[in-house]
């Protein structure tokens, strides 16, 4: 780029051209970098093909597990009531109801910004009606939503009755930090971009079940946090 | 995975039966995780692949760019004094040393966690006798560290004269609030891990310089903060 033109500028040319020698040089640093701008886009381009063909790869191994899960009596009650993020907000019959708990999965689109649903398929069970209950992540104008399946409740459930729509926002928070229940945190799609348990169950639960149905139930442990 | 055997079995087959059953389950799920993990492996080794590529054929360009700049009079100057982020700690006569910058250069490891260097070449000038400096960052022991070229001063030179190795550390941390300066901050290597001015010349400046060079100055804008 130095050209003998250049080189002598600074003294000898007058300051038009002396600009107009900026200006071209601009004008190519603007091309080289639309170029890069396009290195840019390939690349991510290239990156998500990748990650599309893995995750195709990785659904038939999640495929082979769910299969593979459903042979084991209790294995998502088990999970769910052996997880520290889950356990507390367990409510009275609920752990009983997750025993009907036969299958989970969690689905993510091909591009995670455009949000993810967990599936929970029961069993025929004495609590509600329903074969999948469905809570499904959204983006809503760059927003983070959630609708969730309703429950048919068979007998009425006090699990729900703290967080039902309608509830005012104080009552709602109450119902967040010491009185949430697991239908309860299924029922709720008041505040989907901060939905602790729904993370825990795409990014934890969902990666390491067989860990956590290894791992000690902790009220076996002797902790005794929790009295029914 | 749903056998005849395995339906039958809670009701019918003895508890030892059972127990070898899950057994033979969670062995199967051990499988299907370390298929998992290993399709994992293989997708961070695909992706890293495709991230060397890309950063070869940048290369190409930012070359390019180099040269470019350096037929540009007072580009990396004009640069410094423009950036929010780094106008404040240029020292007294730092801006007109600075006009003596030919080249900014900074290199990535291939794995960014192995760490960069920042290289500045220098035409022959008034304050220093170093073609170029040199600030580099690895890791050692996990912990981000940096050296820096020690810089060869033809006359005393007062914007080192706070943050020199044997200050202690009250005294370096006024350094860094108030009475920050560019090769102040060059020659500190006491703590790489928060070094904000290194982070905006790799992340910010290196990226982005042309858009730098061409907003306005904002001392030519009538901001009078500093006054000389
Ligand atoms: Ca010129
Ligand atoms: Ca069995
Ligand atoms: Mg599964
Ligand atoms: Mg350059």
């Amino acid at each position: 780029m130095k050209s003998s033109e250049s080189s002598l500028s600074s003294d000898l040319i007058d300051s038009e051209n002396h600009d107009s020698d900026i200006d071209s040089a601009i004008f190519q640093l603007e091309m080289v970098h639309i170029e890069l701008d396009k290195l840019n886009e390939k690349e991510n381009d290239e990156i998500l093909t990748i990650e599309q063909k893995y995750k195709k790869l990785r659904q038939h191994y999640f495929n082979k597990r769910t299969e593979i899960i459903e042979s084991i009596p209790d294995f998502w009650s088990t999970v769910f009531t052996s997880h520290p993020g889950i356990c507390h907000i367990l409510y009275e019959d609920e752990e009983d109801c997750l025993r009907h708990l036969q299958k989970l999965e969690v689905e993510t689109a091909d591009n995670i910004k455009s949000g993810y649903s967990i599936k929970l398929y029961f069993n025929e069970n004495p609590y509600f009606k329903n074969d999948v209950l469905v809570k499904e992540f959204f983006y809503k104008q760059g927003q983070l939503s959630s609708i969730s399946t309703k429950i048919e409740w068979k007998k009425p459930h006090p699990s729900t009755s703290s967080s039902k729509e309608g509830t005012s926002k104080s009552a709602r928070k109450r119902s967040h930090s010491s009185q949430q229940t697991f239908f309860g945190w299924f029922a709720n799609n008041e505040d989907a971009s901060s939905d602790i348990i729904a993370e825990i169950i795409k990014d934890d639960i969902w990666v390491n079940s067989l860990h956590y149905y290894l791992v000690p139930d902790p009220d076996m442990e002797g902790n005794n946090d929790k009295e029914d």
